[in-house]
């Protein structure tokens, strides 16, 4: 039976980091953009539409598809979302059928319950979270080079839009509270953690 | 360094249980009851009013010292109370100090984070939490004999008072939420765990 490991993650934890590392250690397969590439796959939107729903970002909806013009219009808006969604819990599970894996975000704990209890797949789910103070640091250490004139306020603001985009998309998609740790198997604090050193031992627990 | 893990839990998750089967499992000393003993020693107060007084059941509180007798009086309650505080803090910095533990309940993740940043101690803080079914179901399998009449109802009520008991003390001394994830470094979630098979994994994070 596959094993996958879900992870959630509060916005410069390191939970991203966690997921790779963890893939690395347990030989699993790591996902987490192709996700996207993968609804491409499965939809007619581009990639750029399909990052705009998938990030949450709702308001700022316009609906584009490859070589076809068409109006704004709400009840076709709503049927793009719906199709991406659809597309989403289809790569996933297709994801969880093939081998064990790591899949970061995407509402995937939520996603592949049905198939843990169900006996078809073994599902971890793991949020990862940090405070405020050190998801900024980590952040400016971090910085790409488009981002070095930001200061510590700045990314601040900027990881709080990124976690309510995160939040307001699971929220939507699962009617679920994003982080509300009864909806993860173990949640970790990285604040006082070097993710790197523990990674190994958090992998014997799978 | 001593490393201590303390465990907050939800009553009826099993968090005892991983406490005493990690400290087995890591060779430290376990406690738990034993607090309550040495609150008793280090004030004039008898054990049952500390029991009162530390299951945060602080609306039954009537003064009982030992070979005294006096009259109710609210100054001196809160005079008691902050005497069973002072004694649970010293108490628990005492058990930090000896040697490596698992502390279980009691606040001591909250006491212990001045030691903790300090360098004194290495600091472990655990929440162990479960599904209310699972919990029930827990519960109800280990009733003791004079529990034998209780259905499944009656235990889901007690599970609520207990933990309704917990947070309000906890929030009367941290002025924090109980339970809340941020508070610790690990939150486990044994609805679907055997916390037996688990903890020689656990035991290897510390």
């Amino acid at each position: 039976m596959n094993r996958i490991i879900t992870i959630g993650r509060e916005f410069g934890s390191g939970g991203r980091e966690m997921g790779v590392r963890l893939a690395n250690e347990l030989g699993f397969q790591y996902y987490d953009k192709e996700i996207i590439t993968g609804i491409v796959n499965h939809t007619d939107y581009t990639e750029s539409y399909v990052k705009e729903i998938i990030e949450g970002n709702t308001r700022r909806i316009i609906p584009v598809t490859i070589g076809r013009s068409l109006d704004v219009d709400v009840e076709y808006q709503i049927q793009q979302m719906q199709d991406i969604v659809k597309a989403q819990t289809e790569v996933i599970k297709e994801m969880a059928e093939k081998s064990d894996c790591v899949i970061v975000g995407r509402c995937a704990d939520y996603i592949l319950e049905e198939d843990d209890a169900n006996g078809k797949i073994q599902l971890f789910k793991l949020f990862v979270h940090a405070s405020m103070e050190s998801r900024v640091k980590r952040c400016m250490e971090r910085r790409s080079e488009d981002e070095m004139n930001m200061t510590e306020k700045d990314m601040e603001k900027q990881i709080r839009k990124v976690d309510k985009e995160r939040a307001n998309y699971y929220t939507n998609y699962t009617l679920r509270k994003w982080g509300a740790k009864e909806n993860y198997d173990i949640c970790f604090n990285t604040t006082n953690m070097e993710i790197k050193t523990m990674v190994p031992y958090i992998a014997r627990l799978f």
